[in-house]
Formats: structure tokens, C-alpha cells, sequence
């Protein structure tokens, strides 16, 4: 059995796998199955980015020098505090002789593993950035293994719109999948708890393109007005996520009753309950949020009696890429929903 | 909609559900649709243990200060350190006119929903208990709400050993049921990360009879034996699940190629990687250890292009008391295996 995982690369402690690292080692020469990327822009996880935003109350340049600070010490872009980092977009550099990943120097990349455990340098300071948002430009370089996942960037939208796609790219995916199982069942109903954000606006799609009557469930009045006015939803409910009987009381009513399979896309703590009180026995919970505690959803679902899957969001699934692209070209509303995102809306 | 859920017992915050909640108020007198139980033993889950017992470098004393202070604060067994709880048996002293349980007063019974969500008083000082095992004699009450889960105690083994296997039995009903559903594509391996505790034997125990091939991976070599003499998996192999490269290849070779089922047993952090790493593409991976981090499972997944189905190991499946305690019946191995660790070893 070989581990094309990048081992070589983890300089702290030894023996782990990159993402458990504290330290990584980003030096620029190539190992047999690496790949080199020159980086042009990250895009920060959205958990990671709010948890720094919230700590330097919103002074740009504080977040900066943080972010500056974790890649300089840890080789990687590695929130301690969340845990979560991202990923980036840049050009191929140069390709080991043994690389297996379909790319070849010069191919505008986005590269679809997280920043967690991938090797990262930062090499202007991120002058380009204002500390604001979560795209971030950047020079730099970063390093890709035998078993990481690259795609080619599609030529008909903008690279920020592709890598904020990209970004969630797991997330339809995989309610596509969960969706179509139960569908052998009968009809399926899905709640998606953040439908108006990135992953949240990606799985209504895909579950409303497999069959499901949907449910976005959103914050506040404006999500609500945003969510209906683009018409991603059969249904939007306000709701507090992180209040069990609010959010599987609006869920119950804006359905019919429980959903089949409820997706969790908010960003914060604490949704566990909610998701699993509104989700019918025999249902599915899929947990998208890095925000997620597993002792919280497993404990919960055993304490309320709930006979339901719950799944950890793997960000992982075949042609996952390809299929947020084309969900993307398929509905203009979610393309202009991602526009507004990227544009710091 | 009702939720028959305890939130009248919620004192702190306000509004969530008992066990998020930072404090329950444990007060004898019922609602309408509530039973409390008159304790006679606490079974704390083995993480929590664990760590009250490293803290405490196996101070006894100290262990059992420690639990009633936790219980006298938060009026409930709920660590804060490591969210997880245990459960508790006891005798029923009363129900409630509204109460929907399948108990009577008299009634032997053990408790299946986690201790962190159960209010709970305790009127002896744990007099009865060294600090030194899981197993807590104990006096006092704690109540159950429209919603729990409880099962009356077989007659035919000791209550000791009945809570031992219902604390653990969400394993093997969720095992059996995976294994199932796998089944329908062909042969199925599974491999057990943990195999030689309470819920790693049940879990092999169920995934044998389910028809898979089966590999308990255990940590030390006094382990090996004992689960080898069992003779409860086809193969035992000895590797620390926390070395992703060294349980993965351990499971390859003991089952000549990735397992079909990989389920995490073992109570200690950072195994998700060597569980992902062992598992084939398709393949599903249990999460039965409250050490499990989320983000961990979900980025690591991601990080390793791995395409397997994560499951949060969910304490409760219909039926899954009577399915554990009928595993113990018909494996002599298993059952001898918890009358040791009942005993202490």
C-alpha cells in the first residue's frame, strides 16, 4: 500500500498525516508526485475567517498580520481556534515526474483540497489584501500530492466565482446522493438550515433538481426576502438554527411535517438539535458546517430518540467539482446569489 | 408538534434542550409526562472516566469528589470536558399519568439516553464507590421525560452486566445495519478499530453474524490475546489507531485490501485519519468514540480524496437493546469479555 499523502512534508509532530500538523514544510522543491502551484488568491474558510474577523472586532489589518502569522509558523493555512482553513487558486508550476493529478504547467487550477494540509509559502506580505474578506490575494506558492484533488478552471466564469464554487463543491454533491437514496422510498423533502449562504444556495439546487420539495430555513428577514426573491426554495422560513423547536417548528410547517433529509450549511455552533428534531425518523441529517460537535449531534440524537443517519459532510465526492459548476450554469439565480458573495455582498 | 423533551427541566440558558443545557433542575416532583427512578448505579461513559481518572492520576477520592461536584452543579452526570455522560439503573418510583414509557412502578430498568440530558440527584455521597470504575453505586433519583428511552433489565444476568451491554448497544445495531445495506453489492469486510473493548467486541460480534469478514485492530499485545482466545473476529492485528499509516496498512493485510466497514471504537482523539485511510472507496465509516473530532472526519476525508460515507455513531436504533443483550446471549466470548470488565479488568 502506498500513501502518496504528503508524510514528507510534516515536519511536527512527526508520523501524522498533514492535516493533523501542526508544521508543515513548504519549501518549493518537488518530490517525485508533487505539484507546484504559484498562487494568485486564497479563499478563507467561513468559519475561520468570522472566528478572526469577530477577534480583531473587524480591524482589516490585525486579520492580516494573523493570517500572515498561522502560514508563517505553521507552513499551512491552518486556523488553530476552528481548526478549518480553505483553498486557493494559481497557475501549475512545475509537475513531479510521477504525479498522477491531470494537470500540466501553465493550466489555471483551483486546488479542491483543504488548506489545512496543504503546504503553503506567502511570499508579498498579502499587500493586495485588505483583511475584509475572506478572497484573498496572495503570491506565494503551494505545494499538491499524489492523492489531493486539482481542477482545471472552467473557462466561462470569472476565477473568484469558480473558487468560491469550488469551495462548496461537496456540499450539492453529496445532497444529490443522499437525496436520490431516499427517493427509492418515495417522495423526499429537504430542509437546508443556511439556505441563503454558498453551500446552503447549492444544496436547495441540487435537491430540488433531484426531486425534493424543499425548505430554506434563513436568519433573518433579509435572508428570507434574498432566498424567495431567486426562487431556490419551495418554501423559506425564518428561524433561529441554533433553537430546536424554532427550527423544526418552522420546518414541520413550512413542509408538512419533518424532512427527509435535513442539511446543515450554518456556520456556527449549535445547530445539532435543531437539525435532528426536524428531520423525520429514517431520515438523514448531513452536517456541513465545521462549526459541527460530534458528541453534541451523537448524544443529542440518542437523547431525543431519533432514529436518523447523520452524516459528517465529506467534502469529497467524485466529479463533485464538475456538478457545482454545471448546477452553477444551470441556474442563473444562484450564479448571480454567488456573484453578490464574491463581490463582499 | 410536541416536544416531550425536558425543557421544562432546563434552567440554564433557557430554551435549549437538557442536554446542551449547563444546568438541569433534578427536582423529585413530576410533570404530567415524566417517571423518576429511584438510582441504584451509575455507568459512566469511558472517555469521561478516563480523563477524571488521568486528572486525577487515579485518585479515587478525588475522582468521586469530582463527580458530585460535576452532579451537585449541573444536576446532571455531564463532564464538561469531554461532553459525554453514561447512563444509569435503578428501580421506578413513579410515572406520570401523561407518561407515554413502557414502565411500571417496580419496575427494574436501565436508562437509555445519556446521563448528560437526565436530571439526576444523588443523596449519598457515593459512599459506596472507590473512584476507581466506571461502575458508581449510588443513591438517589433521576427522572425521565416523555421521550427517553429505557429498557427493563433481563432476568437472566445481572444488572452490572445489563448496563454494561446497553451502554454500548447503539454499536452493534448500527454495525448490523451497515454491514446490511453493504451486503446487497457483494462481500463485505469490516474492520473494528478497538475490537477488544465493550463496544468493539459487540460490534464484531454483530458484524460476523451480518455475514462480513471481520478484523479486530487492538493496541497492545495482552489485547491481542485476549481477543484472539475469544475468537471473535476472523483476523486480530495490532496497530495504534492514531497512526493512520500503521492501522491502515495493518487492516490491508489482515483483510488483503481495504475494509468495506471500518468502525471506531476506541475512546482516545485523533483516530479519523487511520479509519478514513482504511476503508475503500464506497465504503462506510462508524464513528462510535465521543473523542471523534468533526472537523478532523470531515476535512481528513476531503484531504485524503477519500470517497466513504461518514457516519456519527448515533446512540439510538429501535430495538437496539434487545439486539445487544441477544448478541450477548449467543456468544459465551462476549459475554465472559464483560463479566471481566464488569469485574475491573
Amino acid at each position: 500500500m502506498s500513501f502518496p499523502v504528503g508524510l514528507s512534508r510534516v515536519v511536527e509532530p512527526a508520523g501524522v498525516l498533514p492535516q493533523a500538523a501542526w508544521r508543515l514544510d513548504p519549501r518549493p522543491q518537488l518530490g517525485a508526485d508533487e505539484v507546484r502551484i504559484r498562487v494568485e488568491r486564497l479563499n478563507l474558510d467561513a468559519a475561520s475567517f468570522r472566528q478572526l474577523a469577530e477577534k480583531h472586532g473587524g480591524d482589516g489589518a490585525a486579520v492580516r498580520a494573523e493570517v500572515l502569522e498561522i502560514v508563517g509558523t505553521r507552513g499551512k493555512m491552518h486556523n488553530p481556534v476552528t481548526g478549518s482553513g480553505g483553498m486557493l487558486i494559481g497557475t501549475v508550476d512545475e509537475v513531479g515526474p510521477e504525479s498522477p493529478l491531470p494537470v500540466k504547467v501553465g493550466d489555471r487550477v483551483a486546488t479542491l483540497v483543504s488548506l489545512t494540509l496543504t503546504p503553503l509559502a506567502i511570499t508579498d506580505g498579502l499587500a493586495g489584501w485588505d483583511g475584509r474578506s475572506e478572497q484573498v490575494p496572495a503570491q506565494g506558492h503551494a505545494i499538491l500530492f499524489g492523492r489531493s484533488v486539482v481542477a482545471v478552471l472552467p473557462d466561462d466564469m470569472p476565477g473568484e466565482l469558480a473558487l468560491a464554487v469550488f469551495d462548496v463543491c461537496g456540499a450539492p454533491a453529496l445532497t444529490d446522493r443522499v437525496v436520490r437514496g431516499h427517493a427509492a422510498n418515495g417522495p423526499v423533502s429537504v430542509a437546508v438550515l443556511g439556505g441563503a449562504g454558498k453551500s446552503g444556495s447549492l444544496a436547495l439546487t441540487a435537491a430540488r433538481l433531484a426531486g425534493a420539495r424543499t425548505v430554506g430555513v434563513v436568519v433573518s428577514e433579509a435572508e428570507r426576502d434574498t432566498l424567495t426573491a431567486a426562487g431556490l426554495a419551495d418554501e423559506v422560513a425564518i428561524a433561529d438554527a441554533r433553537n430546536p423547536v424554532a427550527v423544526s417548528s418552522a420546518v414541520a410547517q413550512a413542509l408538512g411535517g419533518p424532512a427527509t433529509v435535513t442539511v446543515v450549511c450554518v456556520d456556527v455552533p449549535g445547530c445539532e438539535h435543531g437539525a435532528i428534531l426536524a428531520t423525520a425518523n429514517g431520515g438523514t441529517v448531513i452536517f456541513f458546517s465545521m462549526a459541527t460537535s460530534f458528541s453534541a449531534a451523537a448524544l443529542g440524537a440518542e437523547g431525543l430518540a431519533a432514529d436518523v443517519t447523520m452524516l459528517v459532510g465529506n467534502g469529497y465526492v467524485p466529479g463533485h467539482a464538475e456538478f457545482a459548476v454545471d448546477l452553477v450554469r444551470r441556474s442563473p439565480a444562484v450564479r448571480a446569489l454567488f456573484e453578490a458573495r464574491v463581490a463582499g455582498h
